[in-house]
């Protein structure tokens, strides 16, 4: 058992919050941060020239973690560094469920001084078993209790994804953008250089929260490779884990040593690491975001042969190329398929042997219902891929409000049915604050959108190989 | 001398333009679409039930192009497949410039029908020397006349970018979304099945266009491989050329026979034509946009050396990666330079090694000026590579507006001085909206901005090849 569980326990599920430090200089970034918080929130300052605007938030001040009159679940510290030794051992005094350290200016500075300061802290904390988080990170964030880390996060219920990041600028930015694709996070933590608690510690906790469903990783380092990929086999065997790594360059690395202390392998070495562990790499934020769609929102494929449905001609062709490049396949249809489109598919501007080019066609729902229900049957068909251009959607909403309304309806309805994935790709063009709107709409409905053909094709192929991988375990 | 020069000319920059066939059902989409061309245009249309419509847009309508009472330079002719031979006999006999044919339903269909009627309207426009655009195309825009080819276009004062597509939707598409990056377009073709004329005809007329700076294109097929080389290689000598190709795959190739009657060489062999043609290949909308953007907005980098900026340091990270990861280098800098940064740089939630992660420095415009100066000025870069987060300029921007506009100012002058390219990639984070916004900002100003690292890394990396490729000329 990790002796750090409970702690972590108490702290991601904290009654009673403490925010050591935070000042009028950054704006009381913290005790804003926490300002939805659904327990009982302390601050702690002794600067007399903070207190008044403390006061002004409603926030209960305390000269001292020890003058709280309960047991604390969770610090956020941000004093200054060379402060921090004297709030991690009123932490420990004081037994708290877990501190994260906000302050930074340690071993990722490469000076003597951060080095000395850090090995104090950690010192301390191992030696009592104080569940220390960071330092240099952003600590906690658990939308369910309203304890935020960043501005502007969603509060309230929360969703499926676990998120544990080195970076808490990374994991802030998750958060917000998940939340725009109606992805929402069950709980997230940020842990900057991970010198008492590393990502395993938080991989395990996640594996055992039962609103976890899936779990995101933004790694720069790993302090113990054989611990990692043996907490990585275990809890990848029992809900999908996505990893994306900064530092995979020389250069990239010599970053994020100045970021968070982290001293990173070959990349190469590290992608083997990752597949032996059963997870799933990915590069950027995006691919992060697009790849836990695909795992939580589309049906599990049972082959790599997708229906396609271009609004235009030109986008036919280039969505073709995009799901094909992406290893997938856009088969020739069945003869019945064939016949039954030769009936009523108007050819003059469109066309049906897949991909399907409907520009000429998707003239009322009824045609939008009739053709995909066609596509969606064909026996060769594993997968659906449509394509909603924000722009046709824009000009028949202010023409016919209610086709889009029902256009939009009949996906929701196709998707409940189908067995077979259906992927919504929302086409921008320029209308990119359209094409963000219709995502939503889409989102709202539990339709996964995609931006372009190539985010949509790489998720769907990533889901497939994920589906594939664990079915022959 | 090509036959159609003077044909192409007059439909380029027509004094007179008619619109055949346009009709209710489609909104009198074209004639809608000319509603700002600054010389006369005329309808034909003899279909009764849709005089009121033509009327109450405006424009005089007569029942035959020969009763117009002028020389008429420029057609759109969209009405039904079987009517278009009839078009074509009076565009000849009338003597017009050029003619672009909407009307769709040719070979592209596969069917007997639609070949033979392209067979006739080809061999009328070969016999008579006819100028014949497309048919299934959207025909020319040109900004500058207020002469358009889609809703929404920008009218008046064009931009250094001729653009040349076979199909109507991307060409349309390129010049809404250039518009939006700061891109105008200078002429605009869209060409279709290309029965008479082909890409080489347009690339010839852009080439001698004194407005037209570079040249885009989308092409699904080539009918002559030999003259198209020939023409590239010539044409690309002269100014930059980048070009898309859709049907790169066996399935998207299928797509583009159904939506130009296009015949797709193996992708290898394309792509060995084009870089033997001297012209830069790109694989989406995206990139043309980047690429373009890159070539004419960029100084010519000395070389592959980045100075990145990054707004936090998760994201010095993995920029750092983007920009390694595409060919370039993220050099350590001078001793002079980290000397100077040591003098008064905030190490503790921040590094200036390069990458620079600025997120407790960019405090003060002053602080800004100062820590970018040293940077443009060490002699490690060739290029500067500066983050703006939407999110981060949108809070300051609402507690100091002064800052973001005097940030911006500071950029353009920077921008201004110095002989090294700068980048600015303006990351959304969940600011996708204040993103854009950004964006279009920062085109005001002349100053280029991508949306991620990868983007502005991949386009500064074809930007280097490119002028490296032609100093080695």
């Amino acid at each position: 058992m990790n002796p750090n569980a409970n702690g972590l326990h108490r702290a991601f599920n904290p009654r009673t919050v403490a925010v050591v430090g935070d000042k009028k200089q950054t704006d009381y970034m913290w005790l804003r941060n926490m300002k939805g918080f659904r327990g009982k929130l302390y601050s702690v300052q002794v600067d007399p020239q903070e207190l008044a605007g403390i006061a002004a938030l409603g926030v209960s001040n305390c000269p001292s973690l020890k003058d709280i009159p309960e047991a604390v679940d969770y610090v956020l510290c941000a004093v200054p560094r060379a402060v921090a030794p004297r709030i991690v051992a009123d932490c420990i005094e004081k037994k708290v469920g877990g501190v994260a350290l906000f302050t930074s200016g340690f071993a990722e500075t490469g000076t003597e001084e951060g080095a000395r300061l850090q090995g104090v802290l950690t010192e301390m904390a191992r030696k009592s078993g104080l569940t220390l988080i960071g330092p240099n990170c952003m600590g906690i964030y658990n939308p369910s209790l309203g304890l935020c880390n960043g501005a502007d996060q969603p509060v309230g219920a929360g969703g499926p994804v676990g998120f544990i990041s080195q970076s808490g600028n990374h994991g802030v930015t998750f958060s917000l953008v998940a939340a725009r694709h109606g992805l929402r996070v069950s709980k997230l933590v940020s842990f900057g250089n991970a010198v008492v608690l590393d990502s395993p510690d938080y991989l395990e906790y996640l594996a055992q929260d039962a609103n976890t469903r899936a779990i995101g990783m933004y790694l720069e380092g790993v302090k113990d490779g054989r611990r990692f990929l043996r907490t990585l086999k275990s809890v990848a065997a029992q809900k999908p884990v996505v990893i994306w790594k900064g530092g995979q360059t020389e250069a990239g690395a010599r970053a994020s040593a100045s970021h968070t202390a982290s001293l990173a392998a070959s990349h190469q070495v590290w992608l083997a690491l990752v597949r032996q562990g059963g997870a799933l790499a990915v590069d950027s934020l995006e691919e992060m975001v697009d790849t836990l769609k695909a795992l939580l929102f589309l049906k599990p494929p049972s082959g790599g042969r997708v229906g396609l449905v271009a609004a235009t001609g030109g986008q036919s062709v280039v969505m073709t190329d995009a799901f094909t490049k992406a290893g997938l396949e856009v088969p020739l249809l069945t003869e019945a398929t064939y016949k039954e489109f030769a009936g009523f598919f108007n050819i003059v501007g469109g066309s049906y042997k897949n991909p399907l080019d409907v520009s000429s066609n998707f003239t009322t729902v009824e045609l939008v219902r009739r053709i995909l229900t066609i596509l969606e049957a064909d026996a060769h068909v594993d997968a659906l891929g449509v394509e909603l251009s924000a722009g046709f959607l824009t000009r028949r909403w202010q023409r016919d409000p209610q086709f889009a309304e029902r256009y939009l309806a009949f996906l929701e309805e196709l998707k409940g049915r189908s067995p077979k994935p259906l992927l919504v790709i929302g086409t921008a063009g320029h209308k990119e604050e359209a094409a963000v709107e219709l995502r939503e709409k889409l989102a709202e409905r539990g339709i996964p959108a995609f931006p372009t053909f190539e985010r949509a094709a790489r998720a769907l192929k990533r889901a497939l190989d994920y589906h594939r991988s664990r079915a022959g375990l």
